[in-house]
């Protein structure tokens, strides 16, 4: 099988079983009686989580547990729902601090629930309720993805591992968040501090992570997740990168994000610090001003871009993607791992970092 | 010793290993470059957590180890802390719900953090920084508090048993609090609406949890912890309606609490609920007005404090709260534990029920 067609897979199974956990979820909750406003939230919240996802977090768990040897199939495709049940928790929150009204064409969360505030006259403040049940639902969320790890059907000495790295995963992506937010209020911010950031925020917690985690399943010991991550951090700082490309120059019909959402947004990525690093002063103004301008238009938009191409930003960040790619695959040759599994590595490599969507 | 000499003892020692909890992790953060806004949130989580707090959950959560006949002294009181974090977590994110400004007489998160960004003025937006700071922080409360639980020194499957009953936990309060943001806008509440709320609300969460928990550690099986829930939710029930009691006509300087909080947050709870039930049509209409009136007057408020006593609701509460802890205490002498710690969950029950602050 082609390495596209085997995540294509995991994905579907991943979508199956999440709908599986949300209908029993659902299940259990009608018993109850006055449940009816978590009911709603479930409903809400499985909406939210099966209307789009590339459930990139899933298929790294199911790589890291099969290539160190796993054999459990089904056990594993259960398992793997946490890191997405988690992964919810944490956009959903995201979507509050960073104000994103959408999330893949439908509403995110807080605005989901202020719509539903706002249809009633008689309540006063319907962002603020927005707000909190979107706060609520983000740690429902949470409960969900421990729940899925800690229940799943793994030897217990496994699954305690894999609960103290996934601990460790949330704290260092909360971190990151942290520092996200301090970022965006600061002026005088460094390409450097992009880098770091996007280390800890994005390779660590998209694929460090989940590649940990399933590996650890499989009985993984320190040595290998040490390699691992060798692997795992350049690959996933390209993926951040291409990630950036796609917010910006990529096509919206197949991100789901409206266009310019991250320059409206003010987004610090190393494509706009490289930009602003190497622009001339009139353009360097007018980055200033544009980003994080709420209602910048489609004019300024393609200006933006046009700097970030002609300062030779949109170019450093390929260059450097290429660069990591290569780095990370030379790393699979020191893995103690099947022949079979070190190529099926490579093209995941490969098709991660080289994605349009 | 006597039961308020023991308590005391655990909150001590709670105390220190929160301290020591947190300068650890500190000493952690401070060993990593680029991670000053992380070090600096977990020193406002660390004086958050240490500013005040009855530690009610650790204490029952050593309690509940104790009574099923748990001797790891050292063990059980780190473990308790997890309790603390969590309730932390939920405390921070509660407090951005019900836009308290206060927790104990100092800021609650967001507002110290919207503090902090007011002071700088090229911050546009300080409150909405303030409440996405304070929704990290609380999630960052999460994660350590998940972390104390997985890494304590029990057995591995008393342990996952435990993280078991703290996912469900959790799950329940969060329900609850959905629940609550919810009654908070519907005006067509009923009394029994609360005290529903209240059983999974606080009862689950305060008493019945950190009580299984602790049992959960010593080894205790389901009819154990079936039995111990007979006794925590009357419990639960009494010291929440003594915590409503304490919240309208408490002392400010034993509680921390500004007086009239509750009325001008307009909290419903059984006491405001039956006096509305059993109100004239005038008095309806002034209680009506005057709960969640943020600017109400003391006048305003002491008249509330009337209606309530002049309407019978105050004393249906106090005759609620002794019938509760009769219910609870029945229930001990079924239980298979040695006649000492019998006796000691009794005074529990008395010390918890009838405390003034």
């Amino acid at each position: 099988m082609q390495i596209e067609e085997v995540l294509i897979q995991i994905k579907k199974e991943t979508d199956n079983n999440l709908e599986r956990f949300f209908e029993n979820k659902k299940n259990q909750l009608k018993q109850k009686e006055g449940f009816a406003d978590v009911l709603e939230m479930t409903e809400y919240l499985q909406k939210y989580v099966l209307n789009y996802g590339k459930r990139i977090r899933p298929i790294l768990f199911c790589c890291g547990y099969v290539v160190y040897g796993g054999e459990k199939k089904k056990e594993i495709l259960e398992a793997a729902i946490s890191v997405e049940l988690i992964h919810s928790y944490l956009l959903i929150h995201d979507d509050i601090i960073d104000r994103d009204d959408f999330r893949h064409k439908d509403l995110s969360m807080h605005k989901r629930y202020e719509k539903k505030f706002d249809e009633d006259p008689s309540i006063k403040a319907p962002e603020h309720y927005g707000t909190s049940m979107a706060i609520i639902a983000g740690d429902l969320a949470s409960s969900f993805g421990y729940e899925a790890l800690t229940n799943c059907d793994f030897p217990v000495e496994l699954k305690l591992k894999a609960i103290q790295k996934m601990n460790q995963i949330i704290e260092d992506t909360i971190s990151g968040e942290a520092m996200d937010v301090e970022l965006c209020i600061k002026k005088d911010f460094k390409p450097e501090d992009i880098t770091e950031m996007q280390i800890y925020k994005t390779a660590k917690y998209t694929m460090e992570g989940p590649l940990h985690l399933g590996a650890i399943l499989a009985g993984a010991g320190e040595n290998c997740l040490r390699l691992l991550s060798k692997f795992a951090i350049p690959l996933g700082i390209a993926f951040q990168l291409q990630d950036d490309i796609i917010g910006i120059f990529g096509d919206e019909r197949a991100t789901g994000k409206p266009v310019g959402a991250d320059i409206r947004e003010g987004k610090m990525t190393l494509l706009t610090a490289r930009a602003i690093e190497n622009a001339d002063e009139e353009q360097k103004k007018f980055l200033n001003c544009i980003l994080g301008k709420k209602d910048a238009t489609i004019g300024e938009i393609g200006r933006v871009k046009e700097i970030i191409i002609s300062t030779g930003s949109l170019e450093f960040s390929q260059q450097k993607i290429d660069a990591l790619i290569e780095q990370a695959k030379q790393i699979i040759d020191k893995m103690k791992i099947k022949e079979v599994h070190k190529q099926f590595l490579r093209d995941l490599g490969d098709f991660m970092a080289r994605r349009k969507y």
